[in-house]
Formats: C-alpha cells, structure tokens, sequence
C-alpha cells in the first residue's frame, strides 16, 4: 500500500554483502506485498568507503550511498538502521543507533560474545522506554513452515514435547582449498558453523517449542585447520570450529540434539527440525523449505503418517499475501515477511520478536556450548534459564 | 546495475490482478539482481479504469496508472508492453503495441484460438524485422530445474527422449462450490484446465526436449458443470474443461502423455514433468521447484539411481544471480528471470524466447486437442509440424 | 497352524522360473505365518523335463518333481494346480486341471487373448457350480498398501473417483542389447509391456476404484525392433510392444491414464497409481510398497496434506500376520498373502478373488488397447461394460 | 539347494517369539534362495515348556519341540543353537552351546553386562580353536542398503568420515498406558531403548564405517516412569531408559551422534543413518528399507546430489540371490540372508561376522552410555579402544 496520506518510514543500512542485498531486495518489495501501515523508504545506504557504497547503493536501490555508519544517526530520514555487518560491530552500532533515537533490526547472531550481547539487551531495554523498538533477524522464524510448527506446537496439536532433533548442515568448507574469509576468523565472526548456523538451530527450537534451553553437553571440531588465503599466496589458520555437536534438554522436560556443520558433503542448507512430542510430531527441511510434516498421533492408526502439508494455503502464515496455493516462497521471501511484521509492530508502538533478549538467550546457549566442549563435554547450564 | 551511463527502457504493464501483482514484483528487483545492459523503467500501470489503475500504480511500484492501454502507444517512456490481461484481449493489444513500435512481453496462452495466435505470430515476424521484439509469457522456461533439464537433454544428458509424462495438476475447482470467473468462460478464457495449464505442459514438454509434439489423440471432460456467481445468488454454467487428457508423438519419436487438471484433489501446483532417454531420465515436480532428478544410465548400476539435485549452485541456471547454494527460490523468481532475458536479448538486438511462434506452435496443440476430443479421440496431427 | 487335526491341502505348481521360484516361496511359509484351515502340503513340480523338473522341486521344496503337467491331474496329492508357466500355455492347463476337478490359481495375464480368457472364464464358471474353486494371480493386490487402498475407496474416504494416472514403469528393454527371450514373443506371451505389466494396472485400477474400463484410446510402439539372440550368434525380431500409452474412463465417470513401458530408464519397478475423487486422494508406488499416500480433502486446509502411511500397522491388511510396526514386507510378502487367501476361500466353499472372470476383464481392456491403437486412437468401448 | 549329496546341518532353535518366529521363517527358506554348501535342517525348537514348545515347533516348521533348551546341547542333530531369548540368559546358554561343541548364533544385544558380553567372547575365541563357530545377530548389517554402504565405504568412495548420524525412533511406548513387558524390566533387558536398539545403530555404525566409537558423552531419560501390568490390575514402575542420547567419536577422527527413542510419535522403525565423508555422503532409512542414498562430491556440481539407489540389483550385496531389479525386500530378508552367510562360514571353517567380540564391542559402548549419562555427562572413552 502506498496512498500518501501514510507516514514514511526511513531506512538506513548499514553493509551491502550477502545479507545487505537479501534486505535491499526485501525493502523493495514489501510495501507492495503487505497493507503496511507507514511506508518504507530506501534512504541510505552505509559501507566502509563512500564509492563502494554508492555503487552498492544505486545498484541496490538505495537512495544514496555513504562510507561511515554513524553518519546515519543524525539523518532525519533514518528511522531505522538494519545492520548487516559481520558480528563483531553489531554491538557498536546498534547500542549507539538505539541512543540515537534510531529503531534496530540487527542480523543474527546478535554479537559475538555474550558480555556484548548483554550490553545490546540492556540498551534494547532502555531504549523500549522510549518507544525506540529493536529486532534481531532470525529470519526463518518468518519461513511459513517453520511459522505454522510453532502454531501447531502453540496449540497443543503436538502435546508436550519430548524431542527435539536440530541439524544445520552445509557442506561449503568440505572442500579443504574453500579459501579464508572473515567467517573463518574467530576476532570477526565469534565462532564458526556455531554462531552462523547453529544459531538457527537454537533458535528455531526455542521459537518453535516455545520453551528454552536449559543446559547442554558440547563437542566442537575443526577439520580443515589451515586455509589458503583468498587474495594471495599460502595458507593461514582457521580459528573457529566446523562442526558443532551437542545435546540437551529444554524446560518443558524434552530433550533436544543439535548439530551444525560446514563440512557435511552434499548437503547444501540442510536446516533440519524434527519435534515428537505426547500428541504428534513435525518435521521441517529447508532445503524444501515449503513444506511442514505433521503427523498427529491421536488419529486412528488405520490412516495414521506424516502429512506432507504445502505451506502455501491464504490462512497459512505469509502466505496469503504472496501467490496462489501451491506457488512456492524462496529464501528471500523470509526477510520480507520479517520486516512486514517488523514495521507492523513499531507502528503499532510494540516490540517486534525475536528481540534482542531472544537474541542474548542464543548467545548464552552458545557460550555454554563452548565452555562445555572446552570441559570434556560436562553438562553445563544455561545461566538464568529454569530447568 | 543502475549506473547512469545505462539507457533507461520504459516499461508499460496491461493489468493488476495475479499476473499484474508477479510481473510487477519481478520488473521492481529485476536491475538489482542481473547485470543489465538497459535500467528498466517502471513507467505506467494500464487498468479498466482510471481510479483502480492509479492505485494499482501506487501499490505495486509503478509511475503512474491509466484506465485505457491504448494510451501506452502513444508514450515516450513506454519501450515495451507486458500484457497481463485475459487471453481474450492478447491479440487485439499485442498486435497494436508491436505495430505501434513497441516490444512485448505477452502472457500465456499467446491467444485464445489459432487464428489469434497467426495473427499474433504474424505480426511478431513483421515487428522483429523492424527490430521490435517478442517474448510469450512460459514462465516456467525460466525455472533453473527446469532450464538445466533442457541443457541436460541438448548436451545428450539423457540420449534420445523415448517417454515424456507431463501433468499439472491443481485442485481449486475440486470443490462443486468453488464459484464462476472469468476462466471458467470460454468467451473470456478460451478452454479451461486445457488452455491455462496444460498450455505450460506443452511448452515446457516443448521446450525441454527441443522436439515438437507431432498429433495427439484426447479426452476433455467438465465434472461440475453449474457454478456459483461470486458476486450474487443462483449459479451460471461452465462453459470449459475441468480437466484435459491427452497423449501424442514427438518429432524425435517419442511417445508423451499428457494431463492438466484442475480438481485433483490435494494437488496445488503440481506440474510434474518426467523424460525417459536412451541414456538417461530426468524429473520435475514444480511443488518442489528448486529440485531436479537425474538418473544417468550409463552409470554403473551398482551406484546408478535418479539424483536429486539441488538447482541452486552458481553455475546453474540463473541461481548464480540470487542467493549462496541451497537457498531456494520460489514462483515469482521466474519471472524475474524471465524479464532479466527478455531485457537482454533486447539490447543485444535479438528475438528473445519463447517467441510468439512458440507460443503459436503451443496453440496448435491446443485446438488439435480439443478437435481430437470433439472427435472420439482419433489421432490428429498438428498441422505444420514434421512427424 | 499346522495341528494333525487340519486337512491337508495338497499344491501342484506348474513352472519353475521367476514365478514358480516366487509361489514356491510362498507356498513354503503361509502356514506358518497365516492360521490357515487346512494344511497345505507342496506335494509335486511340473516342469518340461524330468530331471531338471526334479532338481527344481528339490530346491524350492516340493515333495517330487514331474516333466509333464498332465500328470498332476491324476494325482489324488494335488488338491490344486498352481499354473506359473508362460501365457500360451494358460488356457489348456487351467481347462484341463477345472475339469478334473482340481482347484486352480493361474498366473496373470489369465491368457494370450480374449477368446482363451472366455474359454477360461466358463470354464471356472463350470467348474465352481461342482465347488471347484479358481483365481488369477494379481498378486499386487495383496500388497498391503493396495488392499487399504482399496478399503479406504470402499469406504468412501476418497469420495467420487475422477482421476486415476496408472504406470508401470521398467527399464530391463532400454539397452537394445539386451536379448530377445519368450517374452518378446507374441506367440508366447501374447504382448508385450501391454499384457505384462499393463495388465497389472488394469488390474490394479479395476480393484482399487472397485469399476470398470468403459472404453480406452491407445498407443503403441516398439522401440527396438531386433535384438540379439539370447544363446547364439545374430538377431531376431522383437514382435510385441515395448510400451503402451492409453487413456480410458471408468464406469463411475471419472478419467483414468495408463502407461506401461519396459524401456523407462532407471525405474526398475514403478507400478504407481495415483486416484484423484472428491473427497480425497491417495497415491502409490511399488518401488516403495509399504506406503501409502492419502490425502484427506475434507480435513482444515491449514494441516492437510498427503499422509505418509507406513502400512504395517497390525490393522491393516496382512500387515497383522506379519512383523511389528514398521518392519516392512517385500515383493514376495503379496504371493504369501494372496494364497493364504486362497486357501481360506477356498475352505469356506467361496469363490478366491480375483476371479477367472477378473481375468477376462483385464483381457478384455488389453484387447480394446491393441484395437484402439491398430485404428489411429479411436475410442473403443469395452464389450459388456457399461459406460 | 538341497542335493542329497550335501552335509545336513542341524538347528536348534531357543525361543520361539518374536525374534524365534523371524529366525524360523528364515531357517525354512534359506536353502531355496541361495546356494548353501550344507543343507540345514530345523531340527528342534525349545521353549519353557514341552506343550508350547511343541505347539511352536509344528507352527514354525521344527521337527519336534522341547521345553529345556539344555536337551539341546546332547543332540546328535543339531550342529548350531539359534538363540532368539531375552539378553538375560544369553551368556548361559552361548557359553553353554559353545562348549558342548555346538555352534551358536546368538540374538543382539550380545549379553546385558560387559562381564557377562567377556566371558561370551572368551567362549567364542577358544570354541573358535575348536572349529566351533559364533555370530552375533546384527541382522541388519545384510539388508542389502546398508551392506552396500559398508562396500562402498570400504573402497573410498566417500573419503575419510567426518560424520555419522544415527537414529533409531520407535514410538511403541509413546502411549503412557502401553503395558509393561520384560523390555521395561531392567534385570531381564539390560537397558531399554539403548540396548534394544541403540545397539543396533552402534553397531551399524562401526561396520559401515570399519571403524570404532572411542568415546562418548550420554544422556538417558525415561519419560513415563509407571505402566500397567499386562495381564492385571495396577501398575508397575519401568526400570530402563525410554531414549538415550549421545555423541561421540570415531577411530578415523570422525564426530558421530546417536539417538534411540521408543517415544518417537509416528516413527516405527526408523534406524536412519547418514555419513558424510570428504568424498562424499551415504544416507539410510529402514521405513524405506531397499533405497541407499549416495552422494559423490567428487562430480561436476551440474549434477551432483544425492542418489537414490533401489538396492535391488543382481549384483548388490544379497539382492541377486532373491527378485528381479526394482522387486524389494522386506524385514525377514535380513536373516535370511544373515544365515545364509553363516553357514556358509561355518562350512569353509572361517568365522562369522558380526562375531562376538563385535558384540563386546558394542557392549562397551553401551556401558559407557550409561557411565557418561550417570556422571552428568562427561566424556567417557571406551576401553580398549585407541582414539
């Protein structure tokens, strides 16, 4: 919707790698899918150097492109500031856009260690006061499956939940010549497949279930332990793991594994949830990311078996505002339904979800699995979350 | 890209419903996504009416909204024409835009009967030599499964095609209560299930194996025949096919069998395409886009069997312009696709595909259907076309 | 069950290639895995010579082996004559086995025409006027999943039937080099994929819809006409079909498609049978014979979708006499189940089903399909069916 | 093959449910489908009482039929003793059998203790200088999938192991009020879901791979601590896990996570089992017992992805000896083929495989499982085996 009798809503971003073009094309195109209340405005457009950012800008549809992230605080037509910058700024410049006066979607994971990520909720918390709203982008809790699971689990449809099995596989770092990048430096991305996408993982389940994680027990690994450099000649080291095991309970009494890899051949983005619980079962993959398996177990055994449900119907989530039942959503399509909900919900004077404490509450998980592995797998629980 | 050195290409869109909302979604990202020779311009929305129009306009991206196409012939900033309209009105629109200079992008089925289609197709020929260019609507030509099955089939992937199984199947009419439209007139929509989405089966049976459909032999029945009015009380008549079966020959000797649909019920979008060669077969199943199966049968049979792969690496069909491997897209990706082509082969001064004379090859088919089912299911040949 | 105080039940086989091998197995365990009335005791094997008929029965079993079949006649051991020998030969041994007043189960296809089918028909119509009991072995309709199938039809879970698509789908002809055998023989086996395996879907299609095929419009196609000779230099003709592609209705009004082909590279054994009705749907595929798809049309559309029944469970058909849930059967499984059938019809004085009568039917339907495509496709109704 | 010049080879068989109606149904057909060196006959079945046992013995197919399997150990016609008893009198019996010359397969899990699983071993290893032979069941290392996993594993098609994940879900407890049984009860099963069937994944997982778990880190649960007796009033307590959880490692460096459920709501019998390699990725399902899933990640991205291989080939492991291509098999066939090898072995005076040790190996494992889960967690290595 765009009658112009609705507010505009100014956006700043802040990165223009993979995640800043994933939310450019979201910006584009949500006021045309969803009845927005206010309308969102493409303004600015911040990277490292001012022609790099300009050039991203206009190819992103940007209305212009600046070189200095803080540069987007004084601006009167920034009333957001989406950060897609690697982890280890998030905490720099969300806490100073919220002080700002500036509303935040920050990318996950929230940061890179818990102490800043308790910093961030602290300032997200605050600046609530102040109607100033923030969201961290778990963005597959707007994948319409994923969105229906935890309907579904909402309602009882599954009962209590007695297991939960969590896999993010990747297989992009199977090749021991995948160059280096910043993702494979621990100083930048915190950890590796753990933080990247065994934050999904925790999320997705604690979203889905509605419950938390309360304690875990951790193996890392990394098997490719030097790389050759990108842009030059020989090899340096990799300092974050490959590979993330662990399991443990969540405060509903279930149990719950997790596994994240980037060495897992063949499989490309394998997100995988399965959830048994007293009353029925579901099972996502997102390499099939439209479809949600559902399999009640109060039905008559007869006819009994995992429903293949096509998450496309109008009063599924999302989906009605997109195509025709049975006319697919792509990866992209999750961070337009998330900043739909994020623009509902500040003009409706709420905070979004996932918020920055959901955030800090991955971290937490994370820096438990960390210190597990580093302690020979003991159990180790998750501070402030009862069991 | 958008550098201002580019020339702009002005667009005009004829129509605002299902087809209008994708073609426009697709037209708003299209520059940010490919690396374009030409900046499309989002110039003006044309409706039936000046209010509905303008608001069209607003919502979905475009300049400026008008009740009367005839007004986009007159426009400097309108280069090319997409006609999203009912088939009835492709010829009249087609027709006047390439004689008025400008290109055109036309939905499918090109027309609503074959003498439309020559016209169009004629007019197409005449335009072309002008240097006005013609694209129809097969979207699905733009799915990446369904482009790299048709490299794999010209690369000799699979040999000679023996078999080809082509379904779509939907299930919206399944219901006796699903009410009237206009595709359920054959006034407006020129056959049913036959022209809406077998159309795509035969494109796309067409355009996989690179060979003709030589004659076929069919059955087209209607199971409910009386349908609610959507606006008011009684019921009006179907005056089309509910559901289309038919199987044929392909040029390269082939046998194919062909099924649209539109009551199968739990079927949403299942258009399904399987080819059987002397070397090896492939299959679609577009509920599952983002997957193509290939079986190699000169493979070893100890390890030999149909592979599911995942089209979204880099060097697959237009996935390299989107997202990372293993992040899927979904429906209106093709159209982006489709328009990215289209805008290329343009500035390259080249007929883009499918042309107006595929689309004409498809409405042969078509009209041999329905003379073959309106005459006891004897085997009818499509006319100039070489068995 | 095997108490001294049953009848026993004595077997004469006739044959003792893939389909004698098949009976015999089963034959060996159905009454330790069925509670059977009587006793069955696999008294004699019939084959073309003594010796190897001998060694045979000594393999798989049988209590003597006999190089003519005429002799099982006499013998007061055999109860019933289990014909598992070509199809030529079909109508003789069933005749002559009715007449002497043993019981028969014969092999499908019933026979190489229609005329030795009627011949078969009255004969067994003859003979269970005197309580002399006969059945042609469709065994695929002892499969778990087809039997359920076929109940939850029954039941009306699936409402009216509007579509059925039936393939049977092989690949053993796609190499030309693979060698001519009885098989490839019309005067042996009458046809081709047509009789083999299309009589299977036939079958399949009349039992689990419970109608018949009204009328079809066919074609057929050889696509290797010579092939080596299996034991000697050089080639000889290939006289059957290599594949059959008919489309037909049911006397219910619904729409049925049929495709059989031994030249579908990489599927090995894919009888798949998808219905359509207007209440629901239910798919199958024989390369994964536990399963059954089901979907519920009348369920909120927010959870249907196709249900994955694993059919094991101890309710379902023959799933019961077997293993625990989960554990599947094979192929083998639907010949134990179609005897323990059988013999418990029989013992009761009932007529087994399917009948010699079924197996006329079946004939019938092949012989419309070499009609319809020896005449360009023409429609051609099925003598006796009422439309 | 039954000549009469071959050896006989006397069975007697111990138990005479579940499993002793599984082994029974293979002893009665092993010598028809393959080619056996020695022609086993099934001799004697004991039970705990002489009626039943005799009841059993004419149903299954035994010659007589004992209610003390000590008779068996005299027997001049049994050459090897089938034990399909609770774990609880397996070392009894195994050590017995072994001394008295008899060779002995022995049901899965080998024993309930480490203790009682070393003394068996040490049985074996000195029965084994006897000419006497033993095997422990593992049936499901000869379902043909996972036997072809193992092979091409064993030749490097997948590389180096980096992953294994292996589940085996039930849900036959997943009703609070299914009954108790001496599965539930600790002194008689050793443990529960761990032992019954975590057992299974141990060990599928250390032949696949060809290599050893080294440690682990546990978690045990039992969610429905109470049930009802069977055949009377009340309630007794469950006194074994219900799931257990662990990770761990493997002897090639590989990380590796287990997972056992008998509470796993609309899962039957899913042992699944995926490996990733640095060559590439098998994956396995029981449910769909006959596909393997081969990944080659040494091909042209193009078309790589995962194969879904029918494991029905003529020469696939234990395919050749049953149906043709595509006609699968189902549970039974396991041990069917597991004897097949056995005697085979025990006839060219090797021995069998899964031996003994196999199954202290696996008993370890589970011991360590429990030590971990009851020491919150911590790794624990498993003795004797070298990191």
């Amino acid at each position: 919707m765009s009658s112009t009798s609705r507010p505009t809503f100014g956006i700043g971003l802040v990165g223009h790698a993979f995640m800043g073009r994933a939310h450019s094309h979201a910006w584009r195109s949500v006021d045309a899918i969803f009845e927005l209340p206010w309308q969102p405005v493409l303004s600015v457009l911040a990277g490292r150097d001012d022609g790099r950012a300009q050039a991203a800008a206009a190819r992103l549809g940007w209305g212009s492109g600046v070189g200095d992230w803080r540069q987007l605080l004084e601006r009167d037509d920034v009333d957001l500031i989406d950060i897609c910058t690697p982890g280890d700024s998030h905490a720099e410049i969300a806490v100073a856009a919220l002080e700002a006066g500036k509303h935040v979607l920050c990318e996950k994971p929230l940061a890179n260690t818990v102490a800043e990520a308790e910093a961030m909720a602290a300032a997200a918390e605050r600046a609530a006061g102040r109607g100033v709203r923030s969201m961290v982008g778990f963005s597959y809790r707007r994948v319409p499956a994923l969105a229906l699971a935890r309907n579904l689990v909402a309602q009882g449809r599954i009962g209590t939940v007695r297991h939960v099995r969590a896999q993010y596989l990747q297989d992009w770092l199977a090749d021991p010549q995948a160059p280096l990048s910043w993702r494979l430096d621990r100083r930048r991305a915190g950890s590796g497949a753990l933080g990247d996408i065994g934050a999904h993982i925790i999320d997705a389940t604690q979203f889905v279930t509605g419950e938390a994680v309360t304690g875990v027990s951790a193996l890392l690994d990394t098997f490719v332990t030097e790389r050759p450099h990108p842009d030059g000649p020989g090899t340096g080291p990799v300092t974050v793991d490959d590979a993330a095991l662990f399991h443990g309970r969540l405060s509903g009494g279930g149990l719950a594994s997790f596994e994240a890899s980037r060495v897992a051949a063949g499989r490309k983005n394998a997100l995988r949830l399965e959830l048994n619980g007293t009353r029925g079962s579901l099972a996502f993959d997102l390499e099939a990311m439209n479809v949600l398996w559902f399999h009640d177990h109060t039905e008559d055994s007869d006819t009994a078996g995992f429903r293949r449900i096509l998450v496309t119907e109008p009063q599924h989530p999302y989906a009605g505002a997109w195509w025709p039942p049975g006319h697919g959503l792509g990866y992209d399509h999750a961070f337009t339904n998330e900043i739909a909900d994020l623009v509902i919900s500040i003009a409706a004077g709420k905070d979004p979800e996932p918020t920055f404490a959901d955030g800090l509450a991955v971290q937490r998980v994370l820096a438990a699995v960390e210190a597990s592995a580093a302690d020979d797998g003991r159990w180790t629980a998750i501070p402030g979350v009862q069991p």
